[in-house]
């Protein structure tokens, strides 16, 4: 924490800030410049609301010095974290794939073609009834289960079914929902929201690693920005900053972020070539016809040639797929 | 509806679009100019994907010729709506003002300051024995309640205790909760989300108005953008902007908006000047001391300070305060 | 200056921190915490790249501690800079508008128009013809005048009859152009770039303001977001906090920042209402039928009704117009 | 274009929208529908500005229909351009590489690092002495040479020696630049605005190709969005995008949109997998100590070995480097 005083504050105005800063429980060092006083606050709380000394008077600028969260951050896990899901393991060496589409009556159909591709997991809805029916397709076709638990009531129903509980933009701060997840081990895919900084990601995975669940996985699926022509932009630069910054596995959506079947595959190999963890991406038998989000979603014979060219990205990178 | 072929598209990509328009219920009226073929699509449904003929197979643009909100739309409602809770009216000549702070200790001393300054709503915590206390604070000193409904299994219990209810942000695209919201009566303050554009906002209305709900309005708070000095931009063209296109009054909240004492001041007096019907403001008797939010916390003095002002910008632009 | 250093940084990354601080001129303080260990540098240069010491091997994070701009701030003139112009004062208590239109065919007309109505200031093309013809006008009518320097080249040119020097959105970072108004005293309108923060305008002022001319008027008129219904979004909060952050005059140009005629009196107003110096308003005898900018041009009733209006705001707001 | 009328809009309203349309070239065809009149125009101007009808009387939206680009969209030249430089190809199966550094006194050292590593283009500084320097060291290395045009005054001087001119981001709604480099038919490399969407950046291109000059290659080089980690947010989907809309080739550069040596591998292969023609990316052969732009510039061994990464990954696209 380090406060910078104006030009001319008075001492008053600079014991007020010592004073706050103490009682913020931070040891507090004076270094007294030609032109500004510094004060740098070490060890105190870390949840505080910078703007409270923006506007104290004689104040020019105030700062956080480290960052806000500490669980998520790459010097707690400096090796990164690996999520293991009997045989599959998430943030290792192999690029993981997680396909399907909304459209529950296809799912059983959708299911075979991810799984005869190479997809890993599947990309199933939260309901209760295309949940279990998509646990079963799953499990007809050796793949693992994504459903989104949309509010805190719905946590435990679709953890009976799903491998990895799914968080959507719209609800990346709902706290509650948050804090619910960390209560169980079970594998979180925690989606960035559309106007939520990297850093505001990181503050709400830290929420959940509070609780005691570390099995977090970061999604990037486009933040907001005045190009229109794609739904969002995909901000791929999100995942070597993520990479860097936290020990957790970072994974990309371009279905969601592009909203476009057409731009898909080349957003993905590049999500893959900037060392993504992992992929979600939407595929249905017959996307023309689908009865939601059919725009965004690749034709089987389209998702198939992808992974091939994935497999070879994956290659140049390191990895497998 | 409007879709504009590709030079060279094939007859057959021209019927393949036109069945599809048709299955949506349009009429179609076909246009074939030197350069590209044009269809014009009339009477259709409206909660359909663009991008849906945008990956069509040659298409090279699609428009929607009519917005896709209906009752929320200016049209529907010439005159504008206005809410009445018993004297009060929300969206007629006067500007009204909602005030008060989220730290709960505080609630009857703030009630009395901005009762006494002359706002009209009485800004309150949602969870049960805040909203009480706030609810009987309100009563003594002749205030309207405000409470947050956070989520679908509130809104019963907000409801008993607060006259308007707030819809945060974050849940603008909150489906479950505007419909909830949809069907009673009591008034809603619809905030618009950090990423949301005028449109989206009008859309979310919507879906409370075709609840059967028409008291709702609604609030600028700020858009994320790249400035980071405040903690969003207010986009104060939202006002002008959303009366022409809406017929539901429309308030701005310079306090969420800016995140700073500092710029309260100046960002209410112009969203009065640009025409918004109310404002929405914290005030705390001690905000230097405040449990929460104090950063943003007008003062007493400065409040009624701008009240003073906001009553001198009422008249200018022909309205009371 | 101060550098965080990660977790484990060896003691050779932080000697490098400190002789590359020590090479830039700074004192270096050094303090080692129970996580980080903090560098603090005071009194070097301020035109560094602080992505220089985010990329060296051990650095967590770097912040500058001093804005990087120095004559622009406020502490540097804490009263506030004044602008004479003959009998008209900029910065001061008066409200002072600009208005006029590119279409050079009714500079005459229009000028008459804007005197009537109360401007001070007439809005000219830079080009010699027009703005010859300009400055006959404005001389006619009792107005002073503002026109576009466009590229070095043409300061010399423009200067001869204009009394401010208009500096475009996409100018702000023309360097060299900055560089050439800075050597000599007369007054610049510089507009803020459309994807520029306020800080960035700031450090375009100092550049000016380093050749030795401090007459430097700043101007907002619109930042890009994701809003599309607008123009630009006009960010009103940059002149509250331009106001605080630095001495120089701040205006406001509502015509450009919305591109339509019938968002301009209500964002006019605002702009007033939250502080501003002054307006730069486009009017046209008769927009409809104008050859440039007509939908952005009031007619000259509007134009009328809103100083009117205007009056009245400043009042509110301690100011004349 | 398309004008929807209002409801209830009068007879008056929609004859003076016809009437505009026509003075503007259109083939005018209206049809009534239950709720709105809706004007199509066929065949006319396309560099006049919407909002003209958006603040007419009566009307509620006005549309486009066609690209306000015409000579820079893919259906002028559906098999894409190609631009040879005696036996190189911009736009072909090669990925092309431009590398180099604005430190001029390293420039040779830098021509051999690059080539060596297999680079084809030598980025120079565009002042007369280090661009004859560059050109020479270019020469002795095998290399072609892209330099910045930063004016109108420069194009003629900075042709002499290099073999691609660079227009610089904050460039390129330089009409006068952009018209002049249009006159010859030297390459231009077009860098896309900060603040700019992919349909201006086509319109900027075009000015280019209505001079004659067909010989332009679009460059993304990151946007401004509220992610203030990267120095911009570089739009990978801007590549699929352009290649699709446009038959120009584009490349990236990660270099200034991430301003982060530690992120330029991970968004040039991005880049190359997404589809870009080409990248341009900062060496220097000692970083640590360059005069300008050292965190943004890899270091030789950093560059030699995503050179090798890059070459894998054109492969899996199809291509060479």
């Amino acid at each position: 924490m380090l406060v910078v005083m104006q030009q001319g504050a008075t001492e008053e105005q600079v014991q007020n800030v010592i004073d706050r800063l103490v009682d913020l429980g931070f040891d507090v060092h004076r270094s007294t410049g030609v032109m500004h006083t510094v004060l740098g606050g070490v060890g105190g709380k870390t949840d505080f609301d910078l703007a409270m000394f923006e506007v104290m008077d004689g104040v020019k600028e105030a700062h956080r010095i480290v960052s806000p969260y500490k669980l998520a951050s790459r010097s707690f896990r400096p090796a990164g974290t690996t999520i293991r899901i009997r045989d599959l393991t998430i943030g290792g060496e192999q690029v993981v794939v997680i396909a399907g589409t909304p459209a529950a009556d296809q799912i059983d159909r959708c299911a075979a073609i991810v799984a005869e591709a190479g997809a890993h997991i599947l990309h199933a809805l939260g309901d209760e009834k295309s949940l279990a029916e998509a646990r079963a397709a799953a499990d007809r076709h050796g793949l693992f289960v994504l459903a989104e638990a949309a509010e805190v009531a719905s946590v435990a129903q679709v953890s009976e079914h799903a491998d990895i509980l799914q968080v959507a933009a719209r609800n990346m701060q709902n706290f509650a929902l948050l804090r619910e997840l960390g209560k169980r081990p079970r594998p979180v895919l925690l989606e960035r929201g559309l106007a939520a900084t990297i850093e505001e990601l990181l503050l709400a995975a830290e929420l959940v690693l509070q609780g005691g669940n570390y099995n977090v996985i970061l999604c990037e699926r486009g933040i907001r920005t005045f190009e229109t022509y794609t739904a969002a932009t995909m901000d791929i630069s999100a995942i070597p900053i993520v990479k860097k910054l936290s020990h957790l596995p970072v994974v990309a959506d371009p279905s969601l972020a592009t909203g476009r079947r057409d731009k898909v595959p080349a957003m993905a190999r590049a999500a893959v070539a900037a060392g993504a963890d992992g992929l979600v991406i939407e595929v249905h038998p017959d996307p023309d016809h689908a009865s939601v989000d059919g725009a965004q979603s690749l034709r089987p014979d389209q998702f198939s040639e992808l992974m091939g060219q994935l497999r070879m990205i994956a290659a140049a990178v390191g990895r497998t797929l």
